[in-house]
């Protein structure tokens, strides 16, 4: 059985998961519990249909987001896919390594990473955030920091993968600080 | 204003949080979005209080969980109180540099966790587990694993402290392994 768990504390969400894992119950948060709502086609449907989806369960303001690598030599692929880009179970380290065995050998490495973050109120009301962060893919993995592609993503500019970043100067950047902040000016103009 | 986030990803609920600093929006989870509800006296009452207020406004099955640690030297503190031990900012750091002060030369330095975990369902129906994890507190921080009072927690028979354990090993043995495994079998019995 899926269960929500109440918590703010990250630490006890991540014991809890180990601790019940082969037992009836299934730790979950709110987006989880919503399951594979992940089903439109562009990161705009997708980030707005999780969040319609939770603030209709729970009838609070939420915020969700969606957000994707874009490889030129891909044609733009993985894109709204990147987070199951190596099969239903994907982690970072399998979609990382998919991407660089695509990649063996491409002269073109250009990349950009884009988000859309909207956020939805109990009365409906919408507010959306775009961002884009331009770089490369990689020919190796480096760096311990942030998630998903960053290990394998040099941001324009930089020689150090997002991996490599402080969060600090990962988030002054990056498609989700723009996104977020995007959104943010639009819920302040309000 | 408060909004939950609508994601499964820990990695993208940090960087949310550190975007969104000082911004209007202030991301929080469900357990957060309801507030201070650690009003009981008891682990008990604490984690009770957690599960129905999520269940209540979710409709959803939850489980919550309260803990702490008693210290024989200071007459069972900080106990239910543990999170909040050094102020209202306390942080894992000043909770654990607080515990060292006020046992600085102290013999006696045993002390336990002990955990309550509640499953509520959407029916009211509750399960309850109840764990305890015996040892003493080092005389210094070591170890990076785990997080709370864990760096100073030596368990029974360890000369590691819980932070120095891998995540198997403290779950097999912790306060929060006992009491969810307790829940657990009280669930499955049913």
């Amino acid at each position: 059985m899926k269960v929500v768990l109440a918590t703010s504390n990250p630490g006890k969400v991540a014991e809890a998961r180990e601790i019940l894992h082969g037992s009836p119950l299934e730790i979950v948060t709110i987006a989880m519990w919503l399951g594979d709502v992940e089903t439109g086609v562009t990161y705009l449907e997708n980030a707005r249909l999780k969040a319609r989806s939770a603030s209709r369960v729970t009838h609070l303001p939420v915020l969700a987001e969606d957000a994707g690598i874009e490889v030129d030599a891909l044609h733009g692929a993985p894109g709204p896919h990147s987070a199951r880009f190596s099969g239903p179970a994907a982690t970072d380290t399998t979609n990382n390594a998919k991407l660089l065995r695509l990649l063996d050998g491409a002269a073109d490495r250009g990349a950009r990473y884009r988000a859309v973050a909207v956020l939805v109120l109990p009365s409906g009301k919408e507010f959306v955030g775009e961002g884009t962060f331009e770089g490369a893919v990689a020919e190796r993995v480096r760096g311990s920091g942030g998630f998903g592609y960053d290990p394998l993503f040099v941001p324009n500019g930089e020689v150090r993968t997002a991996a490599e970043l402080a969060p600090d100067e990962k988030n002054a950047i990056s498609h989700r600080g723009l996104a977020l902040r995007a959104l943010v000016a639009e819920f302040a103009d309000l």
